[in-house]
């Protein structure tokens, strides 16, 4: 129940640090616009003919959501960083012409740091996102754009996310589809889903005692499948497993009966649109659906959290992910652990 | 107890078609290599400067597998397409100096179909491995070639997966890294390994009550850890997570304790020894490790199983997977399932 949890103890950090997104996002609208530019000449002036991004963890899902973005939106092929080829077989592979976007909360992960520099040792442009530009990754990368998060003090991470969104969109879109009105619209329609925390709570409740759950969505919204999916993991201790609403009808299907819940990431346009022939087959396998999305989609869902309408389907990863982690904060709390400090993880992973 | 069990009912084609594998290898050793030629003929001329990879499903941890080829052998950048660009959203990237392999047991999902038709166009090399040279995507990509495993009936794809393990490292592997004689002693490696099915029928045992699970592993074997995966999910009912063992210390090893088995693949080598860091994290969460791989790692395990010594990393993925694929189906009948027909599930699925 919100208005009685504690300002300190077991997860004030990540609550407080899930209610400073629309904050952050202000302040990267506001202050982050000339070193996104910087960079997002450079890249032009490279011309690359194709974006590998490379990343672990939340930041991972970021990446995911690059690639859409450079996929879709400037027609170039892209591909997701395996580091270790890289670090573990030591491959030296041709990079002229490529960028390397690493994206790391943290700057810190030796693989990301090795990958960057073999990366630019191969001919590519690189480029760190990260929220420490004291940071050994932002040195490697020849550009740099500091995501504004401020310190984040929880092991699960929350806002640094949402600010990698917005960076990412402001970095690799193309420059007629960033809508600066709409950007600016984002934060409020982040306040107006952040309010909803007491459905969330509830919902919590709900899942108290599920042992696993599985998440899905499409396109642009397949991200926030697999980092509510990771966030649900690390906070609370069960199993949740993300799928493409597409590969999720390639076997794993199998395993969704009515113990296990299925969290839906159903936004108006495309990516919802995608979902069409999932819901009915989550429907007849008797499953429990949480949606995020359209009104629509959460009228037929088994409970469901409404977003504000008319975001386009790239922006609306940022809203999407809010009540998600909202709820891997209540479902850590309704189950007696301490979403800030998770057994067996700190907040930098080092990791080769 | 595999003496007893029945040779028709629940099970029986799975059983019949994992059995069959070494038949299979020989079989594409013997009469696929004058395709597999034509088709790296081609790929030579066309000196791609990026490799795309697209699949579903168990035929998506093949190109990942082809990936690490890629990467390794060739130097290579690559990347695995995300189908929903080109299918959902449109687009039309710029494709020259690119190869795109798509790989489907039955060639006949539309969305690869639409991804081959699009990259054609847009000035790649497409080639399709299939099961079924009759099919649309084979007709539909500018070379093809037969993975030969013949008719698979199972809904759980087994054997035509390790058939196109085998094919991609023929096709995506320099020539030099091919060795024949080599490849000429695997089917036999395969006979030893399958030939402890008793062991896993035991431990499938000790898992028969196991609502979760993880399995893990890095490098080339990390593509064994996913479709391990997958195919205890789609037989057995469980949820089965698959994480590199890198990112598995990003954040999921919270969700590890002793009533969540790990499954790990930690053969000699690179892609072993790259898993020292997490072995010990696991045994500090008094987790229950099964163990594929060599004897010093199974030794360190709960259980285990020994794979034959002197494979090398890149071919070693064909025989790990074959334990995972008894423990799916024994798990499955264990509880009471058919893992030939999983609840859900066809064989063929179609989505775009």
């Amino acid at each position: 129940m919100p208005a009685t949890e504690p300002r300190t103890g077991a997860g004030c950090l990540m609550r407080a640090e899930i209610a400073e997104q629309p904050e952050v996002w202000r302040r990267i609208l506001d202050q982050g616009l000339p070193s996104v530019r910087t960079a997002a000449a450079a890249i032009a002036d490279h011309a690359p003919r194709f974006v590998l991004l490379a990343a672990r963890g939340t930041s991972d899902h970021a990446a995911l959501y690059g690639k859409y973005l450079v996929e879709v939106g400037h027609q170039l092929p892209a591909g997701l960083v395996s580091p270790s080829t890289m670090t573990l077989y030591g491959a030296r592979p041709d990079l002229r012409d490529v960028l390397i976007v690493a994206i790391s909360q943290s700057g810190a992960s030796p693989d990301l740091v090795h990958s960057v520099r073999v990366a630019k040792a191969q001919g590519a442009l690189t480029v760190a996102l990260t929220n420490a530009p004291d940071s050994p990754l932002a040195a490697e990368a020849e550009l740099h754009v500091d995501v504004l998060a401020g310190p984040e003090r929880s092991v699960a991470a929350t806002k640094s996310y949402t600010a990698q969104l917005l960076v990412l969109h402001l970095l690799l879109s193309r420059a007629e589809d960033v809508d600066l009105d709409q950007l600016h619209r984002l934060p409020a329609g982040a306040e107006q889903v952040l309010a909803q925390d007491e459905v969330i709570a509830d919902v919590a409740q709900r899942y108290r005692f599920a042992q696993r759950l599985v998440t899905t969505g499409r396109g642009y919204s397949y991200p926030t499948a697999r980092e509510a999916a990771l966030k649900l993991m690390e906070t609370s201790y069960l199993s949740a497993q993300a799928f493409s609403g597409a590969d999720l009808l390639h076997g794993p299907l199998a395993m969704i009966d009515p113990q296990v819940p299925v969290l839906t990431v159903v936004p108006e346009g495309i990516a919802g649109e995608a979902m069409t022939p999932v819901l009915p087959r989550l429907r007849v396998l008797g499953a429990d659906v949480f949606c995020v999305g359209s009104a629509a989609a959460v009228a037929s869902a088994t409970r469901g959290l409404v977003l504000p309408s008319g975001v386009p389907g790239e922006l609306s990863p940022l809203l999407e992910i809010l009540p998600f982690q909202q709820l891997a904060l209540h479902t850590a709390m309704a189950r007696g652990g301490n979403p800030d400090a998770p057994r067996g993880l700190s907040k930098v992973t080092e990791t080769m």
